[in-house]
């Protein structure tokens, strides 16, 4: 079969396993056995389930090196940094067709809304939360997510305009103050 | 027929004709040809084109009215009045279900995301822009969508915790700052 059809056998059985499963059921044992290989050929090819995710979804970005760039920053520019490094990939077309279709599918499809949904909570919002250590860190986190889904959407799927045509670097100081906000800013009623 | 009917066939004719031609370019006129009825009485029944869109398609608010509420308010305040004023109808089921329905089809659908990209800049954000009277106005109106977008499609469509369960109050609380800032604080880099 050769390398290259052994890893595509490798993310086809991926695809498969983690939209039967969900991202945390699926495991990269059963996704090898799936595939006819050994599992320590799929992290030999793809190191952890989470860039394997990365690999078989085409998801624009890796998370585990997103949030390990952010945590060497100060924490006063962390939501301008983490506007940047989510909005900066879907720059290049072969980032956005992918992203745009799994944007599309977690609206239109149950089983996939599931399973970036696991994904998302765990390999982004979970990491996030654990790093910001208060008592609302995950409510902090899924805002972040509400702002970060609503940018992708009204710029890239649905088209609103200017969104959908302003540089990358407009977006990004418009965006990162509100990250900033509800990751380390206040978030409730005082009291 | 009797008056429902006679709805009825105005409301099918307004739903094919909005989504055949888009909301800018559909007319009330062409929509009473269609159902068989004098333009005037589809203004007795519905008012202005903007009511005969949202009892056609369902959608969530009337904008001219939700709109002539926030120019009564403080401008301080406008923020989280408008966060209020856009999320407490979804907490009616009636309101949620036709709403997630629009929300998906604007995604999955893209006849009817140019329909609802229409409404929703001349229903909504060009009112906002013309109001704020400011250079970057389309601009800010068009973040106010991006975190209103986000929102629902991560509490009702995606169900991304906690936003999904969190009382509306809590959400209005943490995203009206948000609005705020996008339609009154600063929103790009100065200089």
């Amino acid at each position: 079969v050769g390398e290259s059809g052994t890893k595509d056998a490798i993310l086809l059985a991926a695809r498969s396993r983690f939209a039967s499963c969900g991202y945390d059921r699926a495991t990269v044992r059963a996704i090898a056995s799936a595939a006819g290989v050994d599992a320590a050929l799929v992290h030999h090819f793809y190191g952890t389930k989470e860039r394997l995710f990365v690999a078989a979804m085409r998801f624009p970005v890796v998370p585990s090196e997103l949030l390990s760039g952010l945590a060497r920053t100060s924490r006063g520019r962390v939501g301008e940094l983490l506007a940047r490094a989510v909005l900066e990939p879907w720059e290049d077309p072969e980032v956005r067709a992918p992203g745009m279709g799994l944007l599309r599918s977690a609206v239109s499809n149950d089983v996939a809304a599931k399973m970036l949904r696991e994904f998302v909570s765990r390999a982004i919002l979970r990491p996030i939360a654990e790093t910001l250590q208060a008592p609302d860190a995950a409510f902090r986190a899924s805002l972040v997510a509400s702002q970060i889904v609503g940018v992708l959407m009204t710029r890239f799927v649905v088209g609103i305009e200017p969104i959908a045509s302003v540089a990358v670097d407009d977006l990004v100081v418009a965006i990162g103050p509100t990250l900033q906000r509800y990751l380390t800013g206040p978030v409730r009623r005082p009291g």
